[in-house]
């Protein structure tokens, strides 16, 4: 087995790791420490792309401050843009659920610039590696102020995932309300026949409603753009150089394209989880419209006979494994869960965000899965219900007018006239026997 | 104003107290310290009583022990018979939301017990009474203890008012169950037409689950009654003698009707909040399966012409402030709302669980108050969602046969002779038209 | 008893309603189907004067339209004006737990109005008053809008009174940091020791994050500015005249002094539930800041011996029943809790938001409610908490410095002279023992 | 392409299947229509296996009947036998996240089932295979009744790995609190400074809790015992034989080793989500102590000088990038993550559960794998957190004395003798002074 692995030493002792792995001791340590879900960080790709960036700019500010040799801030530099454009995610081993508020993700990803940067400069991987993981990949940084503000961005750049896939959605819904536009039907209010619309105007609101989370998500990028890098450890700046400090935000600005702000106070940025609940709070509201207008979309496909039956959801599958010629609302169905699954997240997000103590929050890693799990899920969940659903909703106009005919819709339109009190009797009159 | 307050005087010094109030001082400084809700103690009767009852176990264990002068121990039981029975619960007037663990709540009773007590013995109320409320009411007591054996007790006698209310929910389900047992109609999955059933299989199924419910509460009893009376502070049971330990639950057994048992670790029981959770989960499942009986209801009752339409609910006010006639499924909406409101208390409840610290949970009032809520909401809308909306339900026989008919469930009763694709075309020859 | 109630009628009958009230046949009806908290709209003042205030809009606006006679406007407005300065409070008395969508709150205004305009026209209450409950009062409006609109409007001054709490928070906390500015301290993260700062950076963190909290409840106000008025039962307009519908949010924004704006979309309006999602995420983020804040501060004041003993919380109640002298963080512990409070209500809220269906939402009820419930708790804890904790946090400088002063902080000073390797080997070294 | 993959055909029409693999086109369909989360349900082995069961069940009974061909029914046993030992789990690639409530997942194996056996009957894969998913690998269930049935033998198995874990953590502790029987330390309530107990003490209470929860978790293993396999669709058991449901179950404990019942109400035990919700209930339940206990351990090793620092956790990973020699609390950070987790997927559930309609609960796929994702990883995190934290906990007996002496734990044991108020005076003399 010595073969297979070189020996590395930390702070805390020797450690084996893997011969062939760019990464080092301490993300061998945290592979061991933290076999939970098998779910890594490599799975996180937005998070390892700020997180490299967030470490180009750090060593573009070190440059400047003369504390970084040049070569090595190069060679710092060329390697984390090639984790930018995707490459050696291989080696991002630590799993999403650990401890120590984020120092595994970071350390992985020092030590794993530290040995492609050591052999960019002709040096060896491993314990004689040319650039140093901590004095000099980390530099002038800690966990606490460079893993939480690659996760600020990270959330920024995921949230326009959401955002496109949303946007995609309007615009499907907006073409069915404009198909749908000469369908009159039924209204219903508490699931009681109301007055009458068209199916078009009820496509409408659904294109609406998710129009307006597009807008707030939007707005919310900018709390995220508010980081701390420079605060170190605690916000103080302790082991960071004014020059540094004053510079790496505009590195990384230029570096990651987002207008980033410094935190008013770097004390509270370093611990405080504000944007991310704020972040799952809006998220659980799509989620919520979402779930409602797939809910209505069964509905209004319900039967095809004993039911609704004013849409039909496109079939998809056959709908049972029992009951031939069922076609069932699957795609409705999955968005439903997939929502559920958001609303899950924001309570785990919450539980951790309260969790924080003093000058940190070390659960900060969960509400960074989480965030990227949600909005994952629904980067993924929407464009298929657009494809496998929306798009290939049809209208059974019949029965829209049929619906509507029998109802009382038509009592309404008499109370100016004849007054509420007359008008009620009429339907009272009207009403279906039961017994 | 010096004529309306009495001076008292506690650890921390003097306190005003109004002149009529049988409280003291700490009740005194609760009041001004939790003016948080408005909502005080007095609204949680069992939660007084059982504490009144584990006053009279301890005056008669600290009797035995001859820790307590006969006298007065007589007289402190007197006085607790008299809040057992309903007396006296204007003078709880700390606030349900109150920091301090539960002691508060202790102390409130204790001042109020060792006046009352007081007077019985010819003494005078405040601050010359006869009767101490720590040295001699709580005696051999902590809040640790007694609280949170009064708050287990307060539970099972909440649960058996949710356990009435769902057994009279099910009795009304059953008849209606009987009632509807020769109606066809369609049953139904996804909310697609499926296969045929009756309206009373459907009714009965409702019947069913919440029997289950009622066991399951009725088993969850056992997990309260399992209490660390003797304890005291933290579990080690520092202040109280020997005598008083081996007696105290066999006279609250007496005194309360109930089966109490101690926990075998009571360091363990001074802290966990495991039952709470438990009951809590119970009550939430309660709520999910009312809350899905609700949605059934409105879901079936939904039209009544551009619906289901196959049952209808009574008509229990005019629906709607405009549109004449309406009628709306307002009772199974109200129960849908307070099932949500159990849910939220669910969160609650597992936010404060997941926050005790060290030797105790800080939060159980919360707890315990919510638990409450949860509890005494059930309680009060099962009972009238029975009367204003169950035991009226009257069916559309003639809907039910028309949605039956026209659907595809005859095609399930082909499949074993001609197999699963055959009746699956005859199903799909058959579907609506839509565009 | 007959002499004790008079008879009225609606459109499903007779009804019997207490003689002496104002309210009428629908309002009895709804005290008769909701008999659950015991909580009545009463305990809702905002939402009962934005509904007075939508009831005088809308007078104004049909009065414009021609079809309200101007002297039932004038009284219809003066009498809601009496409404919202304080008067007849007492005659709202629906439960808070309530179906039907708002209905029979709307119908509770409507009939009060109504009865109290006919004695203001010389008229009779009930049957015979010269001012019809929906004809006139509710003239042109639905629940759906006119509730919905009324909910809106109190959402914002709740909110305001939440702001104002938080921005004397800030203070509070801003006075606690330039008192504290001076005195050094050990700041952890993750628990352990971590390095330098001063307690005021400590309390100046809390301000930052509070005064966050207060500019986004400001900014979200702007989303409940977004209203329906007009749109009646579904959005459609069906039953409002085309003079009202021009004029009525003018004179809303007139009467209110609040800047609505009419919703793009009215169908989407009438069942959209987005602004209260976003208000209770928002809501739940100060809860989490505010329960992180009461944890620090129990932390930081724990001991005070055997703990972090850096901070002492004022005294306010004797902390145990049982044990002498003990202080406890009781006002911490009661802002935890209602934390806690808010956040399960965020749950309820989350749960009726997605239950919405079609064309409304009838769960807002418990929506209104919950946010209500959510804000008046923070109105009234947060304040005393300031008065019983904050302004009297006394320092232990002392214990700040000994903390500080045994610890590892030093290191991370090294690191940019000696390297991160070397400075770690002397910590390590200084660790105290373990067995 | 046409040569990778293989035409076939089902109700909907033609579906391209990939040549190679052993489903068919209805599996082809739900890989295209649920392309969602990217995890497939090959990552469930306790509900494939348990699936496996319920198909070699229904074979035989299918045989008892006479409805399956002896030599059909024993090559659907034959690969379902091979399954059960864990091959073929590359063939269940339909994502977790599903329509459907289950149908695709049940297809997916009666399509694997039928071409395995056709092959073993020395048939082909694919349209001409020999066995048919439907008429006979499926013959006599629905997904309602099979996929129901295995789901909740799955839970049963996932319960005893968890019940496994804890058992294990368990006895850790309870081996901690021998070693450290000897070591009096400081109680705390509140943070506070109570009485003195050991530390024996407080690790044995940890190992009391975790072991309650073990025996709840048995306990609930009976509620997914009750299943409703027979019942078919909706618990009518259309399209099932007579002998096929008196057989079914006894094959199906035989099979399986479970001692599985018949549900009392077939009808209701299709729809109903109640020993799911129980269970989830139950997981947060342990989750909120397993949060307590971590939250303790970090607490009592807080520091270690500016802090409680009474035990010391085992140093595993470098705690900081920046803080040289700081040692993080991480495999208890990790545990309070998978925690806030499981509480996460009980909303989901919770939400999942309440969302079912009439016969059916559509949404028992994200109930099924919320739960296998909290089991799973309770089963995984809760050995490591033994491994990595609490079998190498040490104790600093000298701060835990000294923590004590310096209390006022002292003046508790003098209230029998000198009195309550007494006692407070002489701890309130010794206070440290603040500022």
């Amino acid at each position: 087995m010595s073969e297979a692995f070189r020996a590395e030493r930390d702070s805390l002792g020797l450690v084996m790791v893997p011969r062939e792995r760019l990464y080092g001791a301490q993300t061998a340590r945290a592979v061991a420490n933290f076999p939970i879900s098998g779910v890594s960080i490599a799975t996180l790709p937005h998070l390892l792309t700020a997180l490299a960036e967030v470490k180009i700019a750090a060593a573009l500010a070190n440059r400047d401050e003369g504390s970084l040799a040049p070569e090595k801030a190069d060679a710092i530099i060329a390697v984390c843009r090639e984790i930018v454009a995707g490459h050696h995610r291989e080696e991002f081993v630590v799993d999403v659920f650990q401890g120590g508020a984020g120092t595994s993700t970071n350390m992985n990803m020092n030590e794993v610039v530290a040995n492609l940067a050591s052999l960019r400069l002709g040096g060896p991987v491993g314990a004689d590696r040319l650039v140093h993981p901590n004095d000099e990949v980390n530099r002038s940084q800690s966990t606490n102020d460079a893993y939480a503000t690659a996760a600020r961005l990270s959330m920024v750049r995921a949230s326009r995932d959401v955002q496109g896939a949303l946007r995609e959605l309007v615009e499907a819904l907006r073409r069915k309300a404009e198909e749908f536009a000469a369908i009159p039907k039924l209204g219903r209010t508490q699931l009681q026949d109301a007055v009458g619309m068209t199916l078009g105007q009820e496509f409408g609101a659904f294109a609406t409603t998710m129009g307006e989370d597009v807008s707030r998500l939007a707005e919310a990028e900018n709390l995220f753009l508010e980081i701390n890098l420079g605060g170190t450890a605690i916000g103080s700046g302790v082991a960071a150089g004014a020059v540094y400090r004053e510079r790496v935000l505009e590195h990384l600005r230029e570096v990651s394209g987002l207008a980033v702000v410094p935190a008013s106070d770097l004390f509270e940025a370093s611990w405080d989880m504000g944007a991310f609940m704020l972040q799952s709070g809006l998220l659980k509201r799509t989620a919520a419209k979402l779930s409602k207008i797939a809910n209505d979309l069964r509905l209004l496909s319900s039967g095809p006979y004993g039911g609704f039956g004013e849409i039909r959801l496109p079939a998809l599958q056959p709908g049972s494994s029992l009951m031939p010629g069922k076609v069932n609302p699957v795609a409705a169905e999955a968005l439903n869960q997939v929502c559920f699954h958001v609303y899950g997240l924001d309570t785990t997000i919450g539980m951790a965000a309260e969790a924080g103590q003093l000058q940190l929050n070390a659960m900060e890693p969960v509400i960074v899965y989480s965030l990227h799990q949600a909005m994952g899920l629904l980067s993924t969940a929407v464009p298929t219900f657009i494809r496998t659903c929306v798009n290939d909703i049809r209208s059974d106009a019949e029965r829209c007018q049929s619906n509507l005919a029998g109802s009382s819709a038509f009592a309404t339109e008499l109370v100016t006239s004849i007054g509420y009190e007359a008008a009620a009797k009429l339907v009272m009159e009207r009403r279906p026997a039961a017994t």
